[in-house]
């Protein structure tokens, strides 16, 4: 899975970038290979590969991200030739390489899981999650 | 999928019954049929048949929900068979009719999809999600 | 400050509700008494005190809660002697005993704590709020 | 009202500008004056007044910001002389210019209304707040 996004895109930072986050602590690193791809197509100066180092650092960004490096027009090369309308961009590749899916804007965890999942054609070992402490009922008391 | 919930589990009210309304906007009915269930097991008087039909009202559920009817002792009969510790649980059942997953609590959106496809064994058409509005940036400017 | 509210009325249980008992733990007891009215004007046999004393206890609902009882036509007496749309129904009563502020649906936190210190007319002592943690960022360090 | 802030603060982003913003919003401009203050004391060369420029204009931020300078250590010399710990921290100023209030982390908006009235001494014209649609119920059905 390939999260296009620029750091100073709104939507990035408050749904792209955790969501892709979700989706590295979700599946195991063996079946999904989560990557960032700073695509900058404004705002150059504002958005160098020094100033999206802090902000990788500052939102404990985890998984590798790379620089789509701009065209003499400033539209990033990997943008163009993926023809990526915007940003946040999510693309899944799957285990042979082909680009399956490519989506511009918010895509539901419960969609993005599901794509994913076809395109693995298997069950891989996701964390386990437990109960949410105080949100559930038992016969001994809701907690 | 079944969401086992009572009325008045204020978990169920804020995740489990808003997640399973999610799946069913999110899969085919062909592919995956949600189905509540009323498992009352405190406050009998307050979680009638009768007092269900308002809330399922008021809360525009629109999938079919069933009434787990209890046994002497108040602990509805479904639950007691599946073993369920409490509400919300929610219950993964695959074509062939056997159970494949019981979780009691809280199951992410990311996971939960994951886990029908991987059931599903195959891709339905999902609802195509068109971008939020004003969550992105193009090069025409964020919107 | 009287919370008018229904047990199935969504909007008062996701906002009204929760926004009360904020009230309630923001400002003294001296200076604000929160109090909860349970004003059922639909689904009657579905939302008795006997259900609404299960629902107050399972939403642990801290402050009191009296019931407004119907007139002949279903509709509760103290709603109709305030001429309230509705519920969720926000009510405002100064120091003197006067009606001052009478709001159907939601009112915004940053609207509601300016207007109900504008009735105290001077600073009450509230709950001083710490920092939340991994929210902000000091010279050692964002945490 | 000023909010102290960095750009590549997790926290301000998510919290202190979006609050900034409501308060902006809710007070009249002759009662409440919001002002940001960039006070960056960490990634010096990642948040210049250049990128705060492109970062106020995809944030949309509509008050006036200033950009609190450094002095040879890196630290601000606002933030010195005021003492702030870190970001975001807001400042409440009254009337007479007295710093009467100064909070490092989130305040919520129930308090921060509230205090922002108590220095205030006078009910200003808020906007007033319509009902949010769909989460009100009336005699006529739930919206």
């Amino acid at each position: 899975m390939v999260c296009a996004f620029q750091m100073l895109c709104p939507g990035c930072v408050s749904h792209g970038l955790p969501q892709a986050q979700r989706v590295a602590e979700t599946f195991r690193p063996e079946d999904v290979a989560v990557i960032g791809l700073h695509s900058v197509f404004e705002h150059h100066e504002a958005m160098t590969p020094k100033s999206l180092e802090a902000f990788l650092h500052e939102y404990r960004i985890q998984f590798p991200v790379g620089v789509d490096e701009a065209d003499g027009d400033g539209i990033p090369h990997t943008m163009r030739a993926y023809a990526m309308q915007g940003t946040p961009t999510t693309v899944l590749i799957d285990r042979e390489g082909r680009l399956r899916r490519q989506a511009f804007g918010h895509l539901p965890d419960l969609q993005l899981g599901a794509e994913i999942m076809a395109l693995l054609g298997e069950r891989p070992d996701m964390t386990q999650v437990s109960s949410a402490a105080g949100e559930v009922c038992t016969p001994h008391g809701c907690t």
